[in-house]
């Protein structure tokens, strides 16, 4: 047999994944290395394609390798440029020129948001759709823009960055340097915020007001909404109330068929979903009401990833054949 | 001689402009008959393919007729409809079988908004780009949006809605039932109302004290703040810094190469042109700023509905060949 695979690569702050997926959206095999971040990006390639060539052999004669997509932040498709991420010692660097030291084989780079779209288009809960959102709900929030079937990435490679509106112009500081952006509300760090400031604001009695903001995560929120804590609850609506606001704005822009939310937050189920849907139609202009699905990924967790960034290069094979 | 040539249509509550428009996008002939907007759509379009037959006959020797373009409020290009235009009582109508009744070439409708932004990609100021946007300020906002030199038509083909993006969930009362949508502020309407917000709310000494709320025009703001009437500069700054702000959103979306205001209150050049590109750059993620121009239509004013009506056919004719 000689089944084509693709390798996925994501790269992120802490550690890099990789793995082989076949063009029907099987993890063949998945790994991964720590990224130290302190370290350049060609030192990361070059301990990773050791780590991929010897992985491989125990594959080389069932499978022949077609092509490499990789997911890293602030990554450029156009150029194949990763350009200062903000969690990377990286600098401007050309990932797809870096790579051809270590493989012949064709490559493309996108940013993780755009690789979950892709993704959800060739393996996920987009299969058929031509015109879609994905919005990723992790530390920040990112997002993937399906128009036509295919990924907007505009004039200059970065379209997408649904995280970057704004939702109130003196509102919380981003880490961007503005204020009010989506992602300081909408996202594991915005809930954690919101419950500071609700401790702060209101009298609500809350399991919450024990805990650290250091030692607070999404998960506790989350936990503690399911259990009742008013407080939890409450954060999870204002959540809601904001990212259903933006995605009305972001279905007036595109009328898309499908918004996917994906990611660490996404996971908290019909705690998010029910409220931003409601509030999504509420703040959407009547033609688009009823129209637009809000649905969770369907691209398997534990390969999510890695998945996405092979669907970036199986997207690119497909589009020669 | 035998020169294809194409028919315009722009259907408006009041009058419906049609013209003869060569592939070059020169304007042959422009002509009008009155909508009378009680009718409904067929007794429109009886009178005007009367209208067009009978004033194509000075061009027959010369011309030949390739298709028809149709611009109308609550158009859907997919559909061929126009669906409960508010300032028309037509209903739901499929306008493209109604065509058929007088005309056998190939006929396409959408909207205004998106009829300028073929226009301007075709015949004017967006000619060679993929990815723009064009905004036009009329008494509303309405928007056409170009992603990999296609219009952006969603999943429903209502894409393009960013005067209905929401500026402020508790602001402004809008024609469409919600609050706080962006052509309440930023229309010939909107920096009227932020005018008379103004009177109330502030003591600046104006000229604009002495009219009526319905004898009031953009055009009377726009003299006043070249006369530096103060009141009427801050009605223009305070229209740029909402304008801005929602682009700079829009460009999170789309990052398009450039914005293009189209329109009556375009027309006030500098007066919201300075302003509005100051805010956008100020409220614009970091990695777009000073790279999306904001530039005025350029299609001849006087034609410019019509040219966009027939840059519709055109575009679709060129795909066919």
């Amino acid at each position: 047999m000689n089944t084509k695979i693709a390798i996925g690569i994501d790269v992120g702050g802490t550690n890099t994944v990789f793995g082989f997926v076949d063009k029907e959206g099987n993890c063949i095999y998945e790994s991964s290395i720590p990224t130290h971040s302190e370290q350049n990006a060609d030192q990361l390639f070059e301990r990773l394609f050791l780590n991929i060539n010897n992985d491989f052999k125990k594959f080389s004669n069932d499978y022949k390798l077609a092509g490499i997509g990789i997911g890293a932040p602030n990554a450029n498709y156009y150029k194949g440029t990763v350009e200062l991420p903000p969690n990377l010692n990286w600098g401007m660097v050309n990932v797809i020129d870096l790579v051809k030291k270590y493989s012949s084989l064709p490559a493309a780079i996108t940013n993780d948001a755009n690789a979950a779209a892709i993704g959800e288009m060739i393996f996920g809960a987009a299969k058929g759709m031509k015109d879609f959102i994905v919005i990723t709900l992790g530390t920040g929030l990112g997002s993937g823009i399906v128009v036509n079937g295919e990924l907007v990435y505009g004039a200059d490679g970065f379209a997408g960055e649904i995280g970057h509106t704004i939702v109130d112009m003196n509102g919380r500081e981003c880490g961007c340097g503005r204020r009010g952006c989506l992602e300081t509300y909408a996202s594991a760090s915005g809930i954690r915020r919101t419950v500071f400031e609700l401790i702060g604001t209101t009298n609500i009695p809350s399991g919450l007001r024990e805990i650290s903001f250091g030692q607070l995560s999404a998960k506790d929120i989350a936990d503690a909404a399911t259990r009742g804590d008013q407080l939890a609850l409450k954060a999870f609506d204002y959540t809601a109330k904001v990212l259903g606001l933006k995605l009305a704005d972001a279905v007036a822009h595109l009328s898309p068929e499908a918004i996917i939310l994906f990611g660490g937050l996404a996971n908290a189920g019909d705690l998010i979903f029910l409220p931003t849907k409601q509030y999504m139609e509420e703040f959407m202009l009547n033609i688009f009401k009823n129209k637009v699905k809000l649905i969770p990924s369907a691209l398997p967790g534990a390969h999510a990833a890695v998945l996405g960034a092979s669907a970036l290069i199986w997207n690119e094979l497909n589009k020669l054949n």
